[in-house]
């Protein structure tokens, strides 16, 4: 998918929301446990009931690779079955060197025509600058994340006194453009959102974190938000899982609307 | 696979040699391009052929993704035709955290069965202890590469003066134990191994870069190897792709016995 877009999405909906397809056998209400198509039923019926306010998805990959093939297939029919102009991201956090990253941009690319998938940058421009040879296609790339081990090396301070995570943020971005890459970046505080936006002003992230996580989705759109919008926020166990009873897609919409009007003010 | 177990098929078949199973479909030879099984009588003909010089398998998952359904049966149906007495690599890099590293845990240590799993350390604790969890299973992290993006971050200097890289030995090491925990090390020089060394004496290490990318075995054996062994030497394209005709098998026996003989006479 184009930038351009992306961003007319967000505009027309007013809304930055990102639904995580997340989804695990065991959390899905008890009457689709019980049927051998339950994952794909609830996934479909997810986003039926959120695609209104959502102007994208991301499949957590790792769910459906536990499955084996009939994960995969899950996954492919999830895929199929996103409207075609809301933003799709593989969220797979791969990350390997020259051929082999060209083979795992095939794969969310290409064979899972995916828009996008979320890259590691620990190996450097080799194992990202493949994923951002594909046309209107993009790398998402962990920047700082939202959980506690993001302390034990994206928070480790360089020579020059700047964090890791904020060299990845500068080394990363002038490696593509703001139309190809964006940055997984899970911090939810205002002081952390304005640095980052110190260093890259412009590109697109992709902010977990809010809601069971903690984050409020005013304090991120009042200091990451630009013009383009230029954020999509992040919400899988707060929508997905919002009932765990047969009104469990109602319960997801009512979830969704919720995040899309706190959203709203900021348009 | 036990640590001892790997310790005795080291000793017994005086080697420390990997073969890496980076099948590429465009790479092997015609007469198997033409074969809808092409690929799966690739492998097993390799297996056959080097099975008595290797004490380990590595599958680079990345070129079996790419093919979609088709490629996981490959890759399961490779994994299973690899003797039991042969330790197993995914080569993944996954790296995610809490319940998604536990899925991808699950992925490579149930639903495929391998010995272990390459990981990426950049998200901190929390996304590789869940590999941690699995009993004779191993997290093999990404300490340095052998790629020129190696550079990038790898090689940054901290406040403290010690290379990132040098920071993710540590702090990983102190993770796991030497009976769950490998690195991955594309080190090849003698000062770099015996800087290695010194930081984890007695991890075992995934050392690849030899043969095509350049570094010699008799100085990693010098330089790397311990009284356990301690180092698995990772060669794909030396030997796969020894000959491209109808007599490849022959031909990557040929290379995977000079390999071995390399490595003899440090036991």
């Amino acid at each position: 998918m184009h930038r351009n877009e992306l961003v007319a999405q967000i505009k027309k909906k007013k809304s930055v929301l990102c639904v995580g397809l997340d989804t695990d056998a065991r959390k899905i209400p008890q009457h689709l446990q019980n049927d051998p198509n339950g994952i794909l039923l609830f996934n479909k019926a997810i986003i039926d009931a959120t695609k209104d306010f959502a102007v994208a998805y991301k499949i957590n990959t790792a769910f459906y690779e536990a499955m084996g093939i009939k994960g995969w297939e899950i996954m492919q029919e999830t895929l199929a079955y996103i409207p075609n102009d809301i933003f799709t991201i593989a969220d797979a956090k791969r990350g390997d060197i020259g051929n082999t990253a060209t083979q795992y941009a095939i794969t969310f690319f290409e064979t899972y025509p995916y828009d996008s998938v979320t890259v590691a940058p620990y190996m450097g421009a080799d194992s990202v600058q493949p994923f951002l040879a594909f046309e209107n296609k993009w790398a998402i790339v962990l920047g700082l994340t939202s959980n506690p081990g993001s302390q034990d090396f994206q928070m480790l301070p360089l020579e020059d006194q700047s964090y890791l995570y904020e060299r990845v943020l500068k080394t990363v971005s002038s490696w593509g453009t703001i139309e190809n890459t964006m940055f997984v970046i899970g911090a939810t505080r205002a002081d952390q959102l304005q640095n980052v936006r110190k260093i890259i002003p412009n590109h697109f992230l992709l902010i977990p974190g809010v809601g069971a996580q903690g984050g409020d989705v005013a304090t991120v759109c009042e200091h990451a938000l630009t013009e383009d919008g230029g954020i999509l926020i992040n919400v899988s166990r707060g929508i997905i899982y919002a009932g765990d009873q047969e009104d469990f897609a109602s319960k997801a919409h009512d979830a969704a609307k919720m995040y899309q009007q706190e959203m709203q003010p900021f348009f």
